[in-house]
């Protein structure tokens, strides 16, 4: 049925007022949704993913309910040097836990801790730290240690910006994941930091709930206080080592799908991103490259720091990222902003 | 401005279809969401279980994201007798795995499975069973798995009704958990079975993603298959035991909340229950009294079959129910159909 032209521009009077709005409904969409990001190879990775995964009937979309983006934290959503926020905030509770077990007083790691020597503090071993780690991120209900994590993150400040630790986040990778979470994906932290630690303000600082967060976990013993309720007490055993190999398993306990993208800055990173690479084309993977010493800080490849244990980025992997197809992000070319407190 | 009457009555007969409309809408709502129980206490605790929790400003309102009710599988959910559905899984890969171990054939208990005595494999202890599971859950990759466990529950059937296993689900529980997730809660299974076992058809049988689903898991092991694809190779180590006092640690690990809502059926399910309980008014703990040996089966207080080492529940389970407060549902007077497929 041909409408005759009178009808037709009826019509059309009758709808440009609907057209106004439908496009109005539209602009925010058309808005820059990564306004931190400089135009570049990294920033039309992500909006490409987002656009090739949502276009129904494309050769790579994805049901709403796969659409799972994982993060590494340290070093790809937050500030990881000098040292792991995780790491001072287990130095800081030494004391604590040494008033509780004074046998601990002469005994190495917990005697250089003690003396306050910086110099000292900071020649400690992984090894060192991580008997630290287990002797203070465990002993207390999970209620207990909320509580106290949150504490300690309202005073405690990060030695170069002097604010909270969770001010230091990458405003670039915010933006990514309010994106991917408006595009329908789930983001979820994927962290060799501990799972319960990081879920204390991954809600609030990333938008990311409780279930969302894998971390290396220790176990947890089902108790009674001594008031009769039912409590969980965290155990000094290691449950999920969710770092480098671990982070695939943690990854299939947890969320039990293969993410559709996945975002590192570390050799610890490594299999999570081949994982997510094994979905096939259609998939992102990407580095966060630190070589931005000004801003930030510049090391692995980019030579800026001395090794620490931190964040290790070898030669290899930046190789290993260029013959995958992996997109590296260098925090000085491609982020026009850091941190969301910068003007 | 007062309309004059013939507009105001001109109006309603404009509205008058709106209104039919509206209330056509609301209809559905209107309806019992729970047609498979019969009237009594344990349906009226789910229905306030949902009013009270999503009554805003009410004392025991739940923001959604806080809305977990959390479900054990076998016996809440569907038919663990006369044996798990895991176990007859387990049983039926023994010449399959022996195939591959051939050292394994003159061993116990392999040896009593392959014999084909009935009587005799009727008589393994859970201790021999576990041997058998952790054999034969284990040494494949964590998509062969998927794929032969999907074989298997296409062709196995359940010696009673001559059914797959995923049809012998009790309807009265399929109803409950649809209200739930009708009023924004996301439902969870618990269960002591395999993490794994319980993805393959969670979803489709359950509507429960396999994110959703928390159980009984071993290690995982990232590797390469022949292609130099990555996989996951599914490791003879648990790494989370899943059953009573696991099951407050699992929910723990996967969710990091504590369930406003758990159901269970045996004395495996009791920590979860007094976990939710600690949640404080307003939480809902219910347990599945098998007393029903016509329709489906008696055990535990109701005393019909002799213990199997399946859906153990103690009379003291029965008192501790009573003291908290927690609701014992009977198949025989609070369920109207067991299964989908009674007419």
């Amino acid at each position: 049925m041909i409408a005759h032209p009178v009808v037709r521009r009826a019509r059309a009077a009758l709808l440009a007022p609907l057209l106004v709005v439908a496009l109005a409904a539209h602009a925010p969409a058309q808005a820059d949704p990564l306004p931190s990001w400089n135009d570049g190879a990294a920033k039309r990775a992500i909006l490409a993913l987002v656009r090739e995964t949502t276009t129904p009937n494309g050769p790579h979309f994805v049901a709403p309910a796969a659409r799972i983006a994982t993060f590494d934290q340290d070093g790809t959503l937050w500030v990881e040097h000098p040292i792991y926020a995780q790491v001072m905030y287990a130095l800081d509770r030494v004391p604590e836990v040494v008033a509780r077990k004074p046998e601990l007083r002469a005994v190495e790691p917990f005697r250089t801790v003690l003396s306050g020597n910086h110099d000292a503090i900071a020649q400690l071993s992984m090894a060192e730290l991580e008997k630290i780690l287990a002797a203070t991120l465990s002993g207390t209900t999970t209620q207990e240690f909320d509580a106290d994590v949150a504490r300690w993150l309202a005073t405690a400040r990060h030695p170069r910006w002097n604010r909270p630790y969770t001010e230091l986040v990458y405003q670039p990778m915010l933006e990514a994941m309010r994106f991917l979470r408006a595009n329908g994906y789930r983001t979820y932290i994927v962290t060799g930091g501990g799972q319960d630690f990081v879920r204390v303000y991954a809600d609030r600082v990333y938008g990311v709930p409780p279930e969302q967060v894998v971390g290396t976990a220790g176990a947890t013993r089902f108790t009674h206080d001594a008031a009769g309720r039912p409590v969980l007490v965290k155990e000094p055993k290691l449950l999920l080592d969710d770092d480098a190999q671990g982070k695939p398993e943690g990854i299939h306990l947890v969320i039990g799908r293969v993410p559709v993208a996945a975002f590192g800055n570390s050799a610890g990173d490594r299999q999570m991103l081949e994982y997510a690479g094994a979905g096939g084309a259609g998939r992102l993977m990407m580095l966060v490259l630190h070589d931005d010493a000004q801003r930030e800080y510049a090391y692995g490849p980019a030579q800026g720091l001395p090794g620490t244990g931190v964040g290790t980025f070898p030669q290899q992997l930046l190789d290993e990222a260029r013959a995958k197809g992996w997109t590296v992000i260098s925090m000085q070319r491609d982020w026009k902003r850091i941190f969301p407190f910068e003007p």
